[in-house]
């Protein structure tokens, strides 16, 4: 660490979420430390330290003995133009090394993970190196051990909730896939009013067109800091939370964010991920819904049973009771995708209005069923009655007005400010829909960064469609992006196959 | 793409090789096209086209209609401060798609293999990408025919060489892992000198704290265009210059920037990049010499016969007679280890002084000798006498110089600016030295960036050694780097091992 200081410049750079630093290519202290432009350098001030990329800039950027400083180093170094800071080469980060070992087939120890997943909660990983490491273990790449020890290391890198007076806590995932299977608020709903204790925490989208934190947020307020949440929970039984707001597996984000940006998924990250945070929440008991289909997450009943059997595996050792249902991943969901289209469809159902989507009424009423088993062990059948009572009374409909009144407030829907129908070409039976390709056309239109951006779904597989008749229609908030989707539409029509022609 | 154009800022950035585009966040076009940070952005000026990553700036870095760019971004799209630019969503990178197809363990035909490399030679892959597909490939990850396949891609994708009127082009290749290890350019001299044609071009160092490219740069000029590459060879017979510079293999540049970054490698991407540049080259024969032992990077007799095996079949495949001789990789060769004291200890072969390095010189005068056979056929013991006798007359060194001369002259070697001798703590004998970590001394110290940096050995593996015996000068150009060198070999003593005891 040079031992002459620096002041610090806000540049007013975002470079989002990896953290830049600017110097001059005459600066003295680059030059004594042997710096040159993407070299990793450390930054020290006040007691807190940052790991940063270098850029090298232009004697004109800022006076001779300042450093400059992006948006996002300025927030975790916890500093303000001004400020003084010392500045020296990273150290090397030991954990990367471990990498090479398991490029060559070795499995990872559970210490060698726990350094990593130190490492990376600490910010000390460049994203190319975060991007090598979950490219390395992605896949089916993660031994059963090694799933084991990373959910166990990222638990131990993030928070741990605690309901005090409940013995029993319940959870929900759903491995996703499926566009508009948005069950989980549903699912709050209907079991907290029979007594359960359900603290939900969502994620906001990886690589789907909505979360159900993003699909929730447009209907209430999700990003409650932890003394709300336990207020809620204590008022109602139940919540639905963002998350990431808690900051419950610090780890776990940044693994996202970098799977998000590199569309990469791994089962080992996928179990690591959702049970460490299940457990870092404070959760007994979970259910996880594995829908199957040729274009789900999860293609075969095979890929599903191996999944399932490992949830199970990797929960019993890591101290949680996780029950697998494997559903129909066929078709999308309900008839909205994106955060508020899919919010609509929650609506209809939560009031049992006859238009309301059937498909997610029963895929709701059945995970909840599952939820009260495991609480009560009443055996399935009843519990799906009590779950249907629940819904058809009304009585999820007021928990929900409840939760959202707790948590801030239900809001009105807004709608998305461009739109427009796509109708048929052929006429026949709707034979397949592409799941993956329908949430790509989903997000281009922008969701879920646009809440009111997606599609609307006015037919379903199975149906039979006359030409001209409406297929879905497009929300956007610009003409660029409606344009961007169309143009992906165009180029792939065969994402709905109607009466054995591409659309 | 918008229609509306945007003027270019030099933002003075030097972002070193990932473009960077700085819009402000209240530009129309950002919110038209909805964009935020690290979206992957498309620029498009005069038929030219860039894909880089946006970062969000305040409003006051430049004027409402512009749009910043970083150095890389305004040389690749080759514009300047004031040009007008076009700016749209990056198009979706197919080639991406079928890296999820290989996380899966399916093989990549040479078709996805050929979009891949295709991308990245025209710099679609963002630097995480680019991670992730040699992540995804690393370790023994790729089979042949994708290891061909690969090898393919990467020629059709660079130039290609020809060296008319002659019918055989040989060249030479070691794979590393062996600091000191730097016969190349003797092996250049040697046979040239025979008649042989050996238009040698080098990499700079990509994991070691020096390449050839880097060491003959100490002693004369490597980075000629094209044209004076051939005058060389047509004057000499042989040249000894910086691959980098003609662009031989433009996909490799940029997977080898990364892999170095990441400290990355896999055996398909050596061979690929090997072959192909060898292949590009014009090369009809190659030597690959493959140094076994515990801290090389081929550990074991049977990763070395397997790699070896690897590099003669996809060599076959590709049109290119390859011969891989197996050595001893368990210690350093020479004394010097970084560019300006491997070259001290090169010169000191060619002009057979006696404190030269015996086992530098038995290497070169062993692969020369291979060479030779392998163009006159005359078995090795006869070949070997031919290079000894080259070496021994001066006849190599004359050459040498003849060859310095014609790429621009024969410089004199600098001295670093700061060195410390280091001394052994114990007597006995020096039982082992750790490569691996020798080699990561030489580059904290400053090798190959500062050229004159690394260190040289006093001592090597066998010699009996008394307490206070120098064991090795570290060389650096600035305190930083000396320091920090230094602090990594006290926490790292098990480099030495001498009389039992780590050092």
């Amino acid at each position: 660490m040079n031992s002459e200081h620096l002041i610090v410049t806000d540049m007013g750079i975002d470079t989002h979420q990896e953290p830049v630093v600017y110097m001059r290519d005459d600066c003295h202290v680059c030059r004594a430390e042997g710096f040159d432009a993407s070299s990793r350098v450390q930054l020290k001030a006040g007691g807190k330290t940052l790991i940063a990329t270098l850029n090298v800039v232009d004697k004109k950027s800022f006076p001779r003995n300042h450093v400059g400083l992006s948006r996002i180093a300025l927030t975790r170094l916890q500093v303000t133009s001004g400020a003084k800071v010392f500045i020296g080469h990273a150290p090397v980060v030991t954990s990367l090394h471990t990498l090479r070992k398991k490029i060559y087939g070795h499995a990872l120890s559970d210490k060698e993970i726990g350094a990593i997943i130190s490492d990376i909660s600490e910010h000390r990983y460049s994203d190319i190196e975060i991007a090598s490491f979950l490219s390395i273990c992605a896949g089916s790449r993660l031994n059963t051990d090694e799933i084991i020890g990373l959910t166990r290391a990222m638990v131990e890198h993030g928070k741990r909730l605690s309901w005090p007076g409940n013995q029993q806590v319940f959870d929900k995932h759903s491995v996703g896939g499926l566009p508009g299977n948005r069950t989980s608020p549903l699912v709050v709903a209907i079991v907290s009013s029979a007594g359960l204790t359900i603290p939900k925490t969502s994620s906001r989208a990886i690589t789907s067109p909505a979360g159900t934190a993003d699909t929730m947020e447009t209907l209430t307020n999700v990003n409650l800091p932890l003394a709300d949440i336990q207020r809620v929970v204590s008022e109602t039984g139940g919540c639905l939370v963002w998350g990431g707001g808690i900051n419950l597996s610090p780890a776990d984000d940044v693994l996202i964010r970098i799977e998000r940006a590199l569309n990469l998924d791994g089962e080992g990250q996928l179990i690591a991920s959702v049970l460490s945070k299940k457990i870092a929440a404070g959760s007994t008991h979970a259910i996880i819904d594995i829908p199957v289909g040729d274009t789900a997450k999860v293609r075969t009943q095979a890929d599903a049973d191996r999944l399932a059997g490992l949830f199970t595996q990797v929960g019993n050792a890591c101290g949680i009771h996780v029950r697998c249902i494997i559903s129909d991943g066929s078709r999308p969901v309900g008839a909205g995708i994106g955060p508020v289209e899919e919010a609509r469809d929650m609506l209809d159902v939560l009031q049992c209005f006859p238009h309301a989507p059937q498909d997610l009424r029963e895929r709701a009423l059945t995970l909840s069923a599952h939820l009260l088993d495991l609480a009560q062990q009443c055996g399935l059948e009843s519990a799906l009655q009590q779950a249907t009572d629940i819904l058809d009374s009304g009585r999820a409909w007021a928990q929900f007005q409840r939760i959202a009144e707790a948590q801030g407030g239900l809001k009105a829907l807004p709608k998305a400010r461009y739109h427009i129908i796509e109708k048929a070409h052929h006429s026949g039976t709707l034979q397949t829909i592409d799941n993956r390709k329908l949430a790509r056309l989903a997000k281009l239109a922008g969701a879920p960064v646009d809440p009111a951006a997606g599609l609307r779904l006015h037919v379903n597989v199975g149906a039979y469609v006359d030409a001209g008749d409406p297929l879905f229609t497009l929300y956007a908030e610009s003409p660029g992006e409606r344009e961007y989707a169309l143009s992906y539409y165009v180029e792939n029509r065969d994402i709905f196959q109607i009466g054995g022609h591409n659309e």
